[in-house]
């Protein structure tokens, strides 16, 4: 199974070389955010030393570049199963892979980059918590999200997280300030959670720009990610990042078997006028995220089931 | 002062040819608003005559060609003074013309366009009244806004307009709906009204686009005039209209003597962050409308405050 995702691995799209940047940088290039902040983003290796530097709370983890360091590592992190991520090239569960034992373990070797194994966290929900910075170091904090992952694909997101205790959100806000400003974030910065049981929160993916769990403040928020990731980027003041509906539900319309997507948006839009519809012009393909939709109001259920409804007929 | 306009006026910009626009329905173009719905935005006289017909109130008129004419349009509109409007070209004041006798009415003929003879309506203040219409005929329409012009250019738009009576309120809308499918209209329509100190309201002008009355609502409304201006041309169903704050203040961003807007940004944004700044990336000329600002709250001078103090500054 693993090695179906090869493809996507080697070619290792998310990897930027930052000896680009560095070069434009010493031509006087405004590079924001600096190519010292972006391995964080590409790299699961680097983020994770980084923040673990830090202080920051994480999974147990360890880097090992070959299957015969794996059995030190596993028992590092706390024994089987654990989750083992190819340090650069993943996405939408791409490159992340469950293993029970050392014989479910060999193929994640094969994408030829360093392996983080990682203890298989007992969470309750995933959160998320968006934060933007300016070159400057003013932050703002949009308020803290649940998000829902299928397959290792983010399907949803409510704003704010339905239940979630005042302290915790206040200290998922403070970690994502915390590692914008470690890692010197200029823009956006979704630092992806998973809350346990006794509410205590760990990091478990960095992404060092506008992200799918900020989709929701184009529709729900004083000021959207995308404006304020353009203001820090442009050194202006940051924009309000403040609810401006009691709950958003933002749901990713995934691609289905139907290449036109439009034809659907007459009966969505007619059905349910409150549904706030974004395609993004991509090339559909199964699995594919290539559109969300956001309802707000004050009803999570209802919101939900508005906003799948209208996701699932735009799939097809 | 008038044959200062006539630069402008004898340029005749507003007024589209519609044999063009004929030629390619002719062709199986799709062009939306129709040519047939043009002249009703481009003409004063051919929409005064229409709307006339059609039995929706309007200040008295006549339209005359020459000089010769104008004691009796004079006398049938109710004596002087009067306001003179040529018939095409105008904007921004420029082409509007009150005259308290006939000394003061030679110019306006310069234009060789038809010239609208009118009565000056003691009116208490102007509204807008903006709906969006699809070709099949579905309509919405926006809350009423208050209109506040300065020297004939419109400078701050309060929605909804304050104080207005419902009654009121709801006889300006279903005005701006009739004059919408007499007029055929696809896509945004913009009624500019006068109100009575009897509550009466008298139609003054038409614009067949997005307009300046209806800015608020990118920042105010649940569905932009432009998203709704989008999904009516290409005829998806239309969005909500309502406003999704109880009041929100719009004041435009006239040129002054700094030709650099952006500059300015930085201040109006970090004393404010809750103001909105549009800038439209014009040149700027002195009293040119090169932007607005947006503020969304409860307090209507509060907000009037903060909205004039943003685009001073901008303006500079």
């Amino acid at each position: 199974r693993f090695a179906a995702d090869l493809d996507v691995l080697t070619f290792d799209h998310e990897h930027v070389p930052t000896a680009h940047l560095h070069a434009l940088q010493a031509e006087e290039v405004v590079v924001r955010p600096g190519p010292h902040a972006l391995p964080y983003a590409t790299d699961k290796a680097v983020m994770r030393r980084g923040l673990r530097a830090a202080g920051i709370p994480l999974p147990r983890f360890a880097v090992i570049e070959t299957p015969e360091e794996l059995p030190e590592a596993v028992e590092a992190v706390g024994g089987w199963p654990v989750v083992l991520k190819t340090a650069r090239g993943g996405y939408d569960g791409k490159g992340v892979w469950t293993a029970q034992g050392p014989d479910e373990s060999a193929d994640v070797f094969l994408a030829r980059v360093p392996v983080v194994v990682e203890e298989r966290v007992p969470f309750v929900r995933e959160l998320a918590a968006v934060v933007a910075r300016s070159p400057s170091g003013q932050a703002v904090s949009y308020p803290v999200v649940e998000s829902v992952q299928r397959d290792g694909i983010c399907v949803e997101v409510v704003a704010p997280a339905p239940g979630l205790s005042q302290e915790t959100a206040t200290v998922a806000q403070q970690l994502a300030l915390e590692v914008a400003e470690r890692v010197d974030v200029v823009g956006v910065l979704a630092v992806e959670l998973f809350e346990l049981a006794d509410g205590r929160v760990l990091v478990n993916e960095l992404a060092m720009r506008p992200h799918n769990s900020g989709h929701w403040s184009i529709d729900g928020a004083a000021t959207s990610q995308f404006e304020n990731h353009l203001r820090a980027v442009l050194d202006l003041p940051l924009g309000p990042p403040h609810a401006i509906t009691p709950v958003t539900v933002m749901v990713n319309v995934l691609g289905g078997d139907l290449p036109e997507l439009h034809s659907a948006l007459r009966h969505v839009m007619a059905r349910d006028p409150g549904v706030r519809v974004h395609l993004y012009g991509k090339t559909v393909r199964p699995g594919r995220k290539v559109g969300h939709v956001t309802v707000t109001g004050d009803d999570v259920d209802s919101l939900r089931s508005r906003a799948w409804h209208a996701a699932d007929y735009i799939s097809g």
